[in-house]
């Protein structure tokens, strides 16, 4: 199998710290060919530090050049996931694009549409479906272990974690706060679980108490005065077959835990929960609860970026579908309806 | 102040160990004159035991003697809470009923609105109101602590708590499962941090699997073949002023702890755990978690009947009104409705 | 079916506190007619306390009166077992006897064939087969859970406790000590997860060194000069099939745990440990501890009773046979001649 | 004292890791003058790695050369720890020798004979004897502390340990699995602190069911159709003075633990458990037990490449000496000729 | 040897609860012929409770009655210990008298005076003297482990408990506050480990914020208006041979702990704590920290009259002297002339 | 503002672990000009390693020098604190001095006057007063949560802590022992916390029991045959407004804990204990414990370098003055000659 040809576009931290060194660990199967940014200097440093041989400051430029990529990791703003991944699928390539999809439902929907049209691989990087939390859940699913699930709390919660960098708290950029940013990982985890249905009715509240009033920060002071999103959103999504998921996320809110991360299921053999994994079932007519003592820590960037490598390839993957991200998108954004009704 | 005369409607379990004893204690306000059963044995057995002087069979009877009382404890089955409230209000008799209020909507309506005509206090004996936690809770909201409250995460969880006696599992006699058994309790609680305001969203689902598969039970064992309640119940609640509530109730769930009752409460200033009860707020710029390892035990039952005495008694008091009652029933209504849609 | 006709040899305290009791508690399957002693003051107050009608201190005069029993409980010292047992079943009783078996192998063997060729049950209360934990061992054995057992380490361990009371360290009437006394107990189980086999081939090892020199008791205080048995017994047993077992019991050693009595019993399948009752095998690829936190505590001895009436009735029971008795005997007995080699 | 010229034999990881870093570190005492392998790009690498001047693939070249070594770190594989030693024994040199001693008893015991004809000095790696625990236990013996020790447990066990590299599973240059691998550790320490002795009875089994079944590796993944060694033993040792170990070891074991390594040790006067080390004793008419919270990590391999040294020199040591090592191989061999009776 | 007659002075709830029981415990040794009270009624009434002869309302009518007493148990209020004891004396009764000696110390001085002239037993209840603990203490200190003690921490604070009941609150019958009645039993403690010398220098504080302040009570409500003695206390104590003791005590404290009471004993050979008792030396050349998880529970009241007892027949014991307990008065004495320089 | 020349006096480890690197952090408002030490090869190699220009052995010729400094670090041993500080006063420079201040009180005094007569900045380097703790300590204090302090218990206590290292058991280099080196950065935020005030009142004893004895040490080795300093101290100070302080310091005591450095803080509203901070008060009628999990470690020595730039800068700064230094020295020598009497 020849080698594919990969371009990165956004010169951020996650270019540089996430997708880079997992693409360079898979060298056997794809050669970082480009790095794209709007700011060349920057594109040129990273290009530089990681030895990519060409750095452009306009796509175009680069679908053009000699080195086409065959693939795109399109690493920008939240706003900018649409043009940048449109402008690959026109021009051919596979897409690896951040998450979350896209900023509104249309976006997200177009997107897989192309993606389908021209037969191309667009995926999205949720990589917290390769932590072995996850992949354990699935297997336990498969098995029988846990029976029908028909409930699940997701939570992705911080008390104090609003971040003191970048966009975060730009509703333009970014499409909005905490459900937009953690929820949706937690939201993808519990969807991929439910067979990624599309629930039939949506019931959500969303709230920027704290983010409006400010305060001490977990990750850095943010300025309460420019904070347009929702420090926190908790949603209940029922669907057609009856199961249903409840959804907490928040940038800030006052619990204990600085960082709670979690999905509790509800199978009608047995539930789990996700961190530290567990189950709790019944054997020898007698209620059990077993722990797995042993799970190994992986890295779940390489592993998301090896499933998307193996969807390129015509491979089984897990990798989050274009497909997918549709129905993602278009539930956050039912979600973000419902709170404002 | 003369001695108020109770009579106990029901010669349950109930009566035997929570209600007589505390009237008793409360001696100086109320003497028990009479304890009405379906069952006259039983009726008598009990009054012998506890020293009263009349038993029946018959409550009209009770209403036509000489001791008539002038206030009633109604501690018949989920389904009598109606006929036997409203004649006692007929009768002229203040009536402190057992909890859930009714198995209808339209029942605690007329029960709230008889009540008011007749100018006596209706109440229900959600002792839970009582404990020195919810107090604390309370004062903290009163104090400011907690800034205002938005979202409430209401929990009455049992692993494998379906009774293995009474009428738990029978949908005629008790109108629901675990909500109206257990969820009652906490949403009581919960909306009593909110004013007891209505709900104007409500999203809810239902399940019974456990209860119909059977199993290992942690209260005795149910009769798989006749259970026709819900045996777990999720919600969701949102509030015309954008609060919200997550309620989780359940007779049988696969989850780890055998009981799990518990607020979590955000407000804008600090959060709040109920059980045990905690703080988590700022100070001195600073994220706090506050614990109160001194709360005092006391006896619930024996605080709300002297809360139900002072009402009788014109005085403030916390027990739950009639029309705190009515508000909550027609709530659980609207949440069976919206999980059977 | 009739009420067996029960009698009690020996007026000690098991009779006292396990044995009486739990007759008594069957009344409907058991009648407990007579209590015999040596000393017939006992005899008499104890069968006062319990309004048992007759009181000997004669065995042969009761089994020549009226109220000839159908079944004896023989509560006397261990070097009492076997003339009592004898005496009862060439009187065609049925015989409940205290552990263990005898003080010799050739007493135990004489014990079970009188039984045989008389068809009466003979049998052991060795209790400890009764506690839910080792019903769940023996449940998940039959599953399929453990696979096949192929070691076990069993342990019954004190770090003081040598009796102040009672004959424990008299070797001729108890026979031995630690192993004697306690490891019989923990052995007994073992053997009934390995089929109840004679191993071929014993290591043993037996101390005294702690009894003999005194010190500070955790069960009363001990005359050291009086110490005549062993404080402590290690053993290996191997069996035909290459199954082994590790049996280490003490009344006095210097270790950590006041009492320590367990077995760790491995499989191809999974291991399991009895107290508190753990699984440690593999699910989905993944190394599993599994824990069951929900037993509920039951009365040992009236279940241990329950099994030997129903092995009287001919019915299905889990009691130590007359057979498994003479075995255990003959082990404990090689035990001793291998440590005294 | 001039330095003495040392060599290494084999080039795998524990010469790389272990013995040339302790060797370098002891510069003053020693200078290592050459590596000899098999494969002389290996020897010649890793003499590069450390300095190392000379680089042979031929013990007897480097014999002959000029730089004639005054002592032999022997790092071959277990079946070659004989051949080699004899060897460098021939040409007058001390020889530390990887454990265990070698794979028979005869060899060991040749390779006694040998060293005491030669005079040299003749040591195994043992390298558990320096670390602070074990020195603890030894001078809490020395001083009285446990008086004398009767029993000893000793265990070696892993859970899923069976290493996915190297030859562990191949019984040919093995010559056994667990016991030879990391039982004869624990074994040593066990017959350190008596004396030294040798058992006059030894029952023991082994086992291969999970190495020969496959499943989860905690130390990699290794070929079950290709496992030829015990994957658990376990035995009983009994000592002409009555004294016993009880030894436990395993690759893979259906236990709890991840990796259980230690020694309880019962005396007379006190018990002790080496990790971490723990006293139970008795003072001033109580029961004890006894912490010691700061007991410091040493480099233990530093240590004995030290004690070895210091054997060379003449000095008092407490390597494992010629004499102890042909005395541990044979106990050994007895303990695999009781498990294939 | 005859048994003595007690009487009892003071009918409070330490007569009724602790010291009758004892006596009758001890009734081979000791009956109690009396009770005197103030309060004819209350002293009647106890002594029917227990069985005792005579009542009495005036301590000299009984002195003069038939049923002359041979010795006293003085359970008065702090301010009339010492009138009923120097009446007891002056007609030849011992005299076992609650804590404090006094609440002067010319009281006390005098009141050992005239016992040592009578040649009759004044004794004090520091029944804390005979918990296992100290007991142990005491053994460490006299074999040796310890060394030389030469500074103690001593403590008794409580965070908020002062009384709701009784005097202790009230300066002129109690004589002080949380040193007079709880300070003081841990500083007879400390005192008998330095063989009950007289400090040279005493420096100390005093203070009474939260008594005067009023707040939340642990061991009910007090009344601040009426808060008249120190709520807290702390003393460096410095003996003519350096040794020295830091005393804190409480009734109300911000701490974190409702209670504690401990002493920190300091040595040359060890450190060792009261509460749990535990050891902090050296063996082996190692630091070692040393626990007893076996003493057993005493009876303390019942062992401190025993040893009243044993000091009236002549015997060995370890009774709080009326030496001591002058010496105790004026050290009280100097600590609270101290604070109020 | 121009950037300050700083010289360092003193190579010793604090320079160049501490102090040096601080400057260079602060390089915009400081420069490193110089580095002064008795030796010249240190001086020169410490000036080579942080790059700093100018090595001297001699001050007065740096003094003279074109380079010369508007600042020195005072890093010389406790004896020297005095002349270098003065010489350096004389030379108008500030001067930020180790601690402890010097050896004697009149020799703080001294440098507090020169320093107010010569206008310059001299201050000392009790880093612990940079801690988050300490600062939060002083926020709840300013803002009324602790109300009126009134008791501190201020500890520094290891308990075999004599460094094998230094001068530290030399009493004419360090002026004293535990108390000079570890006890004096404790006090100083005890005072700190009563506004420096002079106690009118000390007690205190000192010991060298386990210094000159000898034994295992955690922190290297020590001579006892040389060790002439205490090693361990406990004082007493009250204050003329009835406040008080308990110290209590050690180099080498028979503790628990190898490391106990804290605070507690005793307040009319509420107690507080330093590390880990926490708060014991009362809220809405209840007992509160206040823990606070999120305090963000920062770089002390950073800190308090900024503090004393801030003070020659003529800004507000937290820095240990000259007086508050002079205050602590006679205190240090009143608690001395308090133990020596």
């Amino acid at each position: 199998m020849p080698r594919l040809k990969a371009a990165i576009i956004g010169g951020g931290n996650i270019a540089d710290k996430n997708h880079i060194p997992a693409l360079k660990e898979l060298s056997e199967q794809v050669e970082v060919v480009a790095i794209c940014s709007r700011d060349i200097h920057k594109a040129r440093a990273l290009a530089d530090k990681h030895s990519i041989a060409l750095a452009f400051d306009n796509a175009d430029e680069m679908y053009r050049s000699d080195s086409k990529p065959d693939l795109i990791i399109n690493c920008t703003a939240n706003n900018l996931h649409y043009p940048f991944t449109m402008r690959a699928l026109e021009n051919n390539c596979h897409v690896l694009c951040e998450k979350p999809p896209a900023i509104s439902s249309r976006e997200a929907r177009e997107m897989a549409e192309l993606a389908a049209s021209k037969e191309k691989v667009l995926a999205y990087n949720f990589q917290l479906r390769q932590t072995p939390e996850y992949t354990l859940m699935n297997k336990c699913l498969a098995s029988g272990q846990l029976g029908d699930i028909y409930h699940i709390k997701a939570r992705f919660l911080r008390r104090r974690g609003i971040p003191g960098w970048g966009n975060f708290t730009n509703k333009t950029i970014q499409g909005g706060g905490a459900l937009m940013d953690l929820g949706v990982h937690i939201l993808d985890l519990a969807l991929g679980l439910l067979d990624y249905r599309m629930p039939d009715k949506i019931l959500a509240n969303t709230y920027d108490f704290i983010g409006k009033a400010g305060g001490k920060g977990l990750m850095g002071s943010w300025d309460a005065s420019k904070f347009e999103v929702e420090d926190a959103c908790f949603a209940h999504l029922s669907f057609p077959n009856n199961a249903s998921i409840e959804l907490s996320t928040s940038f800030a809110l006052n619990t204990k835990e600085q960082k709670n991360v979690n999905l509790e299921v509800f199978g009608t053999n047995a539930g789990a929960v996700l961190n530290p994994f567990s189950l709790y079932g019944e054997l020898a007519g007698e209620l059990t609860d077993t722990e797995f003592p042993y799970l190994e820590e992986i890295d779940i960037q390489l592993q998301n970026t090896k499933a998307f490598l193996n969807a390129c390839n015509g491979q089984e993957s897990n990798i989050c579908t274009a497909e997918q991200g549709a129905i993602l998108q278009e539930i956050i954004e039912k979600i973000y309806q419902s709170a404002e009704m």
